[in-house]
């Protein structure tokens, strides 16, 4: 008896560009169905940016009706001001989903490269071509949205035995 | 002619406890409507706790409709993780007031202090002082309640010559 697909949206949080890639995983087979990134204008204030963003995903959401979410954890990064921005934007991130009743994992960058591309220290543009050996045929609208691709991808990984997260956070939610 | 009275509502912004607080502004005339927080629950998941704070917030502003919101500029910590959080807090204490239309404006602690005490180096048990003078009858929530009601009595003070936004930055929106 073939399972039932499940959806996965990865999601690659920022604050200009957060990008998004929607892949179906059916036993062990996965496709991709879509990918893109929600873009913020940059001469606009802030509050009407967070805005955009959330209205962008949830307008993904609402059409492509994804089982689970699944989000790269934030760079802490050294930049304070960079920090606050990253946190504005992934804030934005989880909350969509989490609007929507979608349960949500968190995967670190190691481990995602480790899942794609079998090594935690890959080059950006190895992850990439993983992505397309991956999901054969993909067009990628971007590097944001093909590191989306990746972490919905990893999640694929760990999602395949649901028993076990082993790595992974579920950050809400529960397997659906 | 007495002038419409202009409802400010004041936003301390973090992810356990976000302080709000309502005045009203006829003339130069200040007055209290209502002050609180909203909490998010410790032990419940970051997403989740994000959704907790954007309901909570929707619902006073839904209730109260104010004509400004007026939120404490973020401290940058040098702890990046206390910074990722703060972000996330305020990234809903700004979202939150964009999606009902409602202008933003933003001030720094010092500026607060400075329009409710006449200093930059006040204590916070002085500002909480001059809060309860500024709003004779007012029963303050609690601090983050009491740090919310002096932004929006700062911003108050500026929006008194609404043309003149001399200090405070104007996020968001236009005078309503």
């Amino acid at each position: 008896m073939e399972r039932r697909a499940i959806r996965l949206l990865g999601l690659d949080p920022g604050l200009r560009s957060t990008g998004w890639g929607l892949i179906e995983v059916r036993g062990n087979r996965l496709s991709h169905v879509a990918n893109g990134s929600v873009r913020s204008e940059a001469e606009t204030d802030l509050p009407r940016r967070l805005v955009q963003l959330h209205d962008g995903l949830k307008a993904i959401i609402e059409r492509y009706r994804p089982d689970w979410a699944a989000v790269e954890e934030t760079f802490v990064n050294k930049n304070p001001g960079s920090t606050l921005k990253l946190g504005q934007a992934r804030a934005i991130a989880l909350l969509v989903p989490a609007q929507a009743g979608i349960a949500i994992a968190e995967y670190s960058p190691n481990l995602i490269k480790k899942s794609v591309v079998g090594g935690g220290h890959a080059e950006k543009e190895q992850i990439h071509a993983m992505v397309r050996v991956l999901l054969p045929g993909v067009a990628i609208s971007g590097p944001d949205a093909a590191d989306a691709l990746a972490v919905a991808i990893c999640h694929a990984h760990h999602a395949a035995s649901r028993e076990r997260w082993a790595g992974g956070r579920v950050l809400a939610g529960a397997a659906p």
